[in-house]
């Protein structure tokens, strides 16, 4: 019972301190309960972040481990550790010239950083305890890069002098590993689920080229004054290049001057690769996408089911079998979500029960998710915010909503935003280099900004401030029009490096698109997407990380003008400086600046890399300083972009096609605000729910629900209506997609689960059916 | 009654010689139903191509026309008119050096091609009447353009010279309108119903380009030594090109030289316009296009399905009006598909014939087009081609069978063929330059292909020519085996212009790809696509001939060695002849290859324009030797060629995405033999339609028929069995895709019908109750 006290205090520290001064007085019952609370929660938790429940903490160590490991603090220490222990490569040697930094610091903060790491994973070894920890995989995986980037810190702080250390493209795990990166963990499992059948059709892509390889050499190679197919390793690069485009003309050229029949067999290359195997990449990324979006929202849905039962199990008492009390639930919510207030999570319950019972039945608990995640509003009786204003101001008001509201209005301001735009345009075509800047302001802008103010200012009276920028579109005017005020301040009080903003006042016709719906469904959905991309763009910029980090080990100051006289590409790189009569010219190729000296120069370099032209250039520049195998690094760069981006373009195609057909089924529905519902709750409900939180003693909980008593007196209503409110996620689009497949999916789930455990009944009432809730097991036998 | 007679006469010589000597006995209702199954048969011929029933032949003279119109020699000549007119302009100045024609020679012969296509129009315009013949809009296209052509013909023989004549572009439409070329007109219209959201976001592209051209000619043309952005229009263009990534690093070059956080701007016009716009354009195109796939499968059905009900109303007697005899069927097949059999009719009788009753009913009539495709074939009795042959070559060919089937064997053969590929590469690898082609024969070739060969012969005796040559695999293997072949007599024999064909060894390998299930589907799709991907080409190159006119016409000759120095891409164009020491050194730019001056030219020049990398220079060149205009033919070519990719890409992706969806719902039936269907005659049957034959003293088909009573009669079997055989086609596939909305969609059709023509019951028994049938009502007036 020692141990378990220990937990209990834990618990109770951790998530629900304004019930704190009653501890003393709570029975061994109450205890119990807290605990099935804490625990109910953890396995809600659980089902929305899609942890395995093998990972669920088995004893009240775990526990107190689990809750260490499961706050903002320890998410956000474990972020700063990864990104400090990236961002340490902009101070190693290459480094960045401003942030180069002595190598005792850089080692000794990398020490520091690795510590911190080595004690994270000790709380989660606490938490999981030493045979999941071992099982878990990504977590091993870390332990190990762990170890080795110890081991090598130390030497480097021994030597003085830091070695070729490759391993430091393996720091990104630390990143991979962060809570808050779930969805670049996600977006990993995709792309290597999407390898196989990837990988199947790039051999074919090979085999061809090969193919065309042995082809080109015979054809070509007679000719001498044609250096792309003199040797098979050459026709095989070039081809390889030719496969993204990037030397085309040039690798046809002289064959095709020797003999122009020599075309076809770049049409027939480039038609088979190019413009049928590439697309059919294409295709079989985007089905198995599909595919694996698919199964992926059906796992969830079945994971956050078991979820839901777990905590049910938890929740029901013998003596009521049938459902969830309001008590229960209240406790379950302070843990789930402790910020959440009590009117609040009566509201939640309310929605929930859609009998008219006082509990909640197991059905109506599977819609907790959709359910909890709604932000409660008392409804408004006023329209409008100057409803309660004297009648004169009222009127005044009043008009300028509708005018504000009015099809004129708006079209008057699109046909403003359209002549600024033209004006814009005309402006900037008659100034033909020079400074643009002068000093005075253009007496154009004034107007038009003036006209954008008074169109803000009458919004915002005529909706009212909060009505006005709930609407993301009003934001967008907002802080566009506030930007171009800026840059007008800028202009008027000649502050130089603000300038860009005055370049920003196009923006302003991005306006003109919510004319059409096309472009607002556009918008939308690239709205919606946001997030999805981010993390696809982090992805990728953790697989550039990797590819920088060996680049700069591999190629750092290979590339300086003029280094590459002697391959084929040293026009490019050349930088010259000669008097021509009394004038100097310098040719510049510039492309020694795409080098690995450090590693924001190599990030650049590899996006050049990534948009693929003239990426050949870059490639031979360094093959020429360095050896042949060099083009190994390009080459497996370019296929690993290639993978991230068919996922991209998949990414978007699916959530597109998603989308209208969504929009194509739905299409009565046009206004799409969210999801919302509406609760009405009486006052004798209110009054009864403050009895029960009187009863346990909670003040905040009972003065807030008072509160509410007193406005419902003030107004003289016997009851309130509230508004829920959340937007409308991916998942809840699926969940109306795929309807009636769902259902045949949860009959297909019990039906298993019955066979795995023939001896339970399904939905028991009894507090002990449910088998894997070990913790709650344990704390009854102490009772 | 003339005119009608004349009908009559018509009707019969076109398409019954058979029964042409019986003429005189017939009587007037068989007159009459001749006339019946003749347009029966015109209405099924309209379902099937799609054409609408408002050109439908209304009168004897019409009619005459129609099957003028309507036969294989009237296609041929159409098509060949056409691509005689296409064919002209190698030939017209500028010309193809080697073609070259005299004025009056090739005005000559372009005048007599549009005089044929005038006499087909004429016999259009008395097949359509003139009424409909004005309201058919493509073919009122094609008479305007034939105006024009035939003005612009006479004014270059008038004048002897050849004047800017763009209008050739046009000439394209003749073959758009061939019979032939359907899939090209479906593929046009696609593109054309899928421009308007491709339009969309077209703009939306562009006007990220003008703002962000705005914005990059404000931050980059302070910079003297930026070339890109130092006028507006400057800016634009070259952004437009960034848009291709064609200038990409470079572009960036000189800004990022003087301010390495410049990159910033690039990067993010790149990641909005490259990696999200254009990605939202093949989205947009991707969902419209299947959108439109499943419309058209749909109209198409339901079009179908009205010809078959046309025809059935035509086919069934006011004595039996629950269905078909087979007499009419027979009646109807005649004219339908001439070419078949009379056993085949029978079978096909049988086939679509699901009730046990001698009639066809309408429920079963409406498969006529799945069955109507179907060939059939005696069933074997034997399985093998030497079952005959006596007991010891029996023995020996079982045993080649056995073996030539076992797993051992097919394994032991890929090896070989992966040894030959490594073998082909090593070997290749060792050659370094100098003359491959030695005069004695590399003993590796003949040792491979003397396996191969082996290999052949066993597999033909073992299961038989017919057999063996049945699957595409091994027709495939046989073609590459016969080709080696004919490359070792080649290099035997010295026959130099041959040698080619020895480098086509390696495609032995493709046989590799058949181990996996991934690559057999993929290869399989290919080749379903095949016809598909084929007109997709087609309607590319209809898209390059267009702009090849254009382009000849205004840009021919305007590029030469050396002729662009004042450009920014001079390098490319330069051609100099310099003496370094004793050896002279060309310096050649090859890009005045990439010209205008003859169609050919053009060609390979608007496809390297397609792959889009480098383009900029070929647009820079012209555009430096003309004006700024020219600028405008590049960039319209790239946005159209940009549609048609997008289609490209959005049909491969559908038809992988609807094949792979296929076999993921049809798992179970794996084996994909195409659609097979069995049928019984039993003898008395036979002998049945024999009497009726006979009757109407048909004597080629009572002969097929006495035939297989005779074989019977030789194995002494009471019935035989046949089966009917064909490839599933995308209409399959999508029959069974969309087995559950078919229904619905035919409900709604025939409850449309209904309210359509309120008082017509739909199945209608008697002849005379459909309505649109004026052939067959205005006969009946007659008798």
């Amino acid at each position: 019972p020692d141990a378990d006290g220990g937990s209990y205090d834990i618990v109770h520290d951790a998530s629900s301190p304004a019930a704190g001064d009653c501890c003393a007085q709570q029975s061994a019952a109450r205890h119990n309960w807290e605990m099935n609370y804490q625990e109910a929660a953890i396995y809600l938790q659980e089902g929305e972040n899609n942890d395995k429940f093998f990972t669920h903490p088995k004893n009240a160590k775990a526990l107190a481990a689990y809750l260490f490991a499961h706050n903002h603090l320890f998410y956000l220490m474990e972020l700063s550790t990864a990104l400090l222990l990236l961002l340490l490569s902009l101070c190693e040697a290459p480094a960045v010239p401003m942030l180069r930094l002595g190598i005792f610091v850089h080692a000794t903060l990398e020490l520091f950083a690795l510590i911190v790491v080595v004690f994270e994973l000790s709380m989660k070894m606490r938490w999981l305890g030493f045979q999941t920890f071992i099982r878990h995989k990504r977590t091993m995986v870390k332990t190990c890069v762990l170890f080795v980037q110890f081991i090598e810190a130390i030497v480097v702080l021994v030597r003085q002098t830091s070695h070729v250390r490759i391993t430091r493209a393996l720091r990104c795990i630390f990143l991979v590993d962060c809570r808050y990166c779930g969805g670049v963990r996600r977006n990993l499992r995709q792309i290597f689920q999407s390898l196989p059948p990837f990988i199947d059709i790039l051999l074919l892509l090979l085999f061809f080229m090969v193919i065309f390889a042995i082809l080109g050499f015979y054809l070509f190679s007679p000719n001498h004054s044609d250096p792309y197919f003199n040797t098979l390793e050459n026709s095989l690069v070039n081809l390889f290049v030719l496969l993204t485009t990037s030397n085309f003309p040039d690798v046809m050229m002289p064959s095709y001057a020797r003999n122009p029949w020599s075309c076809v067999f770049f049409i027939v290359y480039l038609s088979i690769e190019l413009y049928f195997i590439m697309n059919l990449l294409l295709a079989v990324v985007f089905d198995t996408f599909n595919d694996i979006e698919k199964r992926k929202f059906k796992s969830l849905l079945l994971h956050k089911r078991t979820a839901i039962q777990h905590a049910y199990g938890l929740l029901v008492t013998k003596q009521r079998p049938s459902g969830i009390s309001f008590k229960h639930f209240e406790g379950l919510l302070r843990f789930y979500k402790p910020r959440m207030c009590a009117r609040e999570r009566y509201l939640t319950f309310k929605a929930l029960n859609q009998s008219n019972t006082p509990l909640v039945s197991l059905k109506d608990f599977y819609n907790f998710y959709e359910v909890v995640g709604l932000k409660w509003k008392a409804k408004r009786n006023r329209e409008h915010w100057f409803d309660d204003l004297p009648r004169t101001a009222f009127l005044i008001f009043k008009g300028i909503n509708i005018l504000v509201k009015s099809r004129v209005f708006q079209y008057t301001m699109y046909t403003v935003v359209a002549v600024n735009g033209i004006w814009i345009l005309v402006e900037t075509f008659m100034l033909q280099g020079g400074n643009f800047f002068s000093r005075n302001v253009p007496w154009s802008y004034i107007v038009f900004l003036t006209i954008y103010g008074v169109e803000l200012l009458l919004k915002t009276t005529g909706l009212g401030p909060v009505e006005y920028l709930s609407s993301g579109w009003n934001l967008f005017d907002f802080s566009v029009t506030l930007f171009a005020f800026l840059g007008l301040m800028a202009l008027a009080f000649d502050m130089e490096p603000f300038y860009f903003i005055v370049v920003l006042r196009p923006l302003q016709l991005l306006r003109l698109f919510k004319l059409k719906k096309r472009y607002r469904n556009v918008l939308d959905t690239m709205f919606e997407l946001f997030p999805r991309m981010a993390s696809l763009g982090l992805t990728l910029l953790i697989f550039y990380y990797c590819f920088a980090i060996v680049g700069m080990e591999f190629f750092a100051g290979v590339v300086y003008p003029n280094c590459c006289n002697t391959s084929t590409v040293a026009d490019s790189y050349r930088w010259v400086n000669h008097t021509v009569g009394n004038k100097t010219v310098v040719e510049e190729g510039y492309y020694y600046l795409n080098n690995f000296d450090n590693i924001l120069n190599s990030f650049v370099t590899l996006f050049e890399l990534t948009v693929v032209n003239d990426w050949y250039i870059i490639m031979e520049g360094v093959t020429s300083q360095t050896t042949h195998w060099s083009r190994l690094y390009f080459m497996i760069f370019y296929i690993v972009t290639m993978v991230v981006m068919t996922i991209i373009v998949a990414f978007i195609l699916d959530a597109f096609v998603f989308r209208m057909n969504y929009t194509r089924k739905n299409q009565d529905s046009e206004e799409d605000n969210g999801i919302v519902l509406e609760k009405e709750i009486s006052k004798e409900e209110v009054i009864g729910i403050i009895e029960l939180y009187k009863r346990s003693s909670a003040a905040t909980e009972t003065a807030q629900l008072q509160k509410i008593v007193l406005q419902m007196d003030k107004y003289g209503q016997m009851s309130a209506v509230f508004l829920g409110r959340r937007s409308r996620t991916k998942s809840d689009l699926s969940m109306k997609m795929y309807e009636e497949e769902i259902q045949e999916w949860y009959e297909e789930h019990s039906r298993k689960e019955e066979s795995q455990t023939p001896l339970q009944e399904p939905a028991s009432a009894s507090n002990s059916s449910l088998k894997p809730l070990s913790l709650r097991q344990r704390s009854q036998t102490v009772i």
